[in-house]
């Protein structure tokens, strides 16, 4: 190959992002500067960050501007190298765009550019002990500081970061209640992963569900939906409870401003409190993760599960994945 | 006079609450049992929350049952006691609840039984001293946690917590703007009170003008008054804000609950939190908030403002004040 393919953002996306914001474009192979590394793209990592990188709104990262390859997390292999710590051969993990090439170095972009420790395989990378796992970690450690025994609701518990929260609740251990969509999820998390009760908000009354498997009501709330599912949440918290503002994916896709929750006076009359995190702040003690992630791994305690998509033509498509719901655990996409 | 006036608690609000919500009845004067101080009001406190406590909801306090006396804060003098510390002619702070004669005792009900410090007026332990003043305190200082040369926004800064809100953070090095409604309240605020900066949200674009007075955005709000205007604040927090959750005003008084904030997620790209607390909590730390706040008083660095109304027919009109933005400063009424 001495083409390099990518997609490119074609336009900013109003209600649900999908392949008419992309166009297929091919360039020249990048030639290397003295520093630098050049990475064949191999699995490309979705998040649902990625939805709010497409408007041009000011957040913790700029948009990704009009006509650039669309940004996205990957683990590649090193094809040529003008760096002295990375050879020919290395797996990567970096920054590495809708591409099949990308320049990369270590400390610049979101994701600098690491190498794959000995034995972890890239989905493992791009999974568990990635952006993923480390949102988790930090997440509910720092932010929620969950006690053992207390109550642990996670929304969006069957993706990526919610089932490793679970996880990681369970082994502080906490009671850890999910709110996924659809049996199959729901089954995989009972049975699978070892959430002690999870609820189907396709199928199930939320709030009535909350009521029910949190008779203790809950410490501490792991957001990665907000709208409909953090209202129902909200009525259900402890004293001094801590919601962990991950994410809210139900409204990444919304045309307009959705509602917020109503009732946000819950947080006054239970001393309670909401916060925001995000994740690149904590990128400088991401070994500590990743020690206790693998320990955990190893020793069986963390499962974590991967929705492999493949083919560079199906990257556009699968973005989508993520916001409605096909997705069981971490979405990947392997490009050959 | 013999008997014991009171308002009692007719209906639960729907809505606007006022004068239709109460009934007037006649009882006798209680007798007392030992250890038991018989008070007699002389001013009622009206607070925000009594709205709260007139529905059947959950919250720090039982709601007040319908048949009985509508409970508030009041200073009133010991007529007769059967309590070694207590002496006729003492000036006491309690729950006097909306009636001419209460019952009370020394660590009982939501506020005790507190003789008025020599010097004190019961203007002033209603206001400054009282539950207001330690609202503001304990919320800004121990909640907001602000810092010198940060920015402190205040909603219902008119009010009698929001006034002294602003105060104490001009006292910490802060720059403090305020939101408050209409040109008189405005007026107050710059030229008397000592706020950097107002913004009259009936006749401003509060977003706006959030933005013109706080070019580094803000670094604590507090918010009294929830709805549009917390909504609007949201989109100027500085990273890792701290929004104090004191109450909600605007919507107490709503028949059926109000869409929340549509832009929390503004709390996870700033890594900011909302919290909020009940000062009933912070009752054991009082004597320090009240020592400071007497000093403040006294040099002249905080002032105090009191909106007095009279009579003891007027106490259920009097309530309706301060949800219609009636009040300047803190809403007291002299029974007589």
């Amino acid at each position: 190959m001495t083409i390099n393919r990518q997609w490119l953002l074609a336009n900013r996306p109003v209600g649900m992002v999908g392949p008419h914001n992309f166009n297929y474009a091919e360039t020249p192979i990048p030639v290397l500067s003295s520093g630098e590394v050049l990475v064949k793209n191999l699995f490309l990592s979705f998040d649902p960050a990625q939805r709010n990188w497409m408007v041009d709104r000011k957040a913790y990262l700029p948009p990704v501007a009009i006509g650039e390859p669309m940004r996205a997390g990957s683990v590649g292999q090193v094809m040529d190298s003008q760096h002295p710590e990375y050879v020919v051969g290395d797996l990567v993990q970096t920054t590495g765009y809708w591409q099949d090439y990308v320049v990369a170095a270590p400390g610049e972009g979101p994701m600098g550019l690491i190498k794959l420790p000995s034995g972890v395989s890239p989905e493992m990378m791009l999974s568990v002990l990635g952006i993923t796992g480390l949102t988790a970690y930090f997440g509910l450690l720092e932010i929620g500081q969950p006690k053992a025994g207390e109550t642990v609701l996670v929304s969006g518990a069957a993706g990526s970061t919610g089932s490793i929260v679970g996880q990681i609740a369970k082994i502080k251990g906490c009671r850890v209640v999910g709110i996924a969509g659809g049996p199959d999820k729901c089954k995989w998390l009972t049975e699978t992963v070892g959430f002690d009760a999870v609820i189907d908000y396709k199928n199930e009354d939320v709030n009535a569900q909350i009521s029910h498997h949190c008779p203790d009501k809950w410490d501490v709330f792991f957001d990665n939906v907000g709208g409909p599912i953090l209202e129902a949440a909200l009525d259900h918290m402890n004293l001094r409870a801590r919601a962990v503002m991950c994410g809210s994916i139900s409204a990444y896709n919304a045309a307009t401003p959705l509602p917020g929750p109503s009732n946000l006076s819950n947080l006054t009359i239970n001393r309670a409190r909401m916060e925001g995190f995000v994740i690149l702040d904590y990128m400088p003690r991401a070994m500590e993760a990743i020690q206790d992630l693998m320990a955990w791994v190893s020793s069986g305690d963390l499962v974590y599960q991967v929705d492999l998509q493949e083919g560079f033509d199906n990257i556009p498509a699968t973005l989508q994945r993520l916001y409605t719901g096909q997705n069981l655990g971490k979405q990947l996409l392997k490009i050959d």
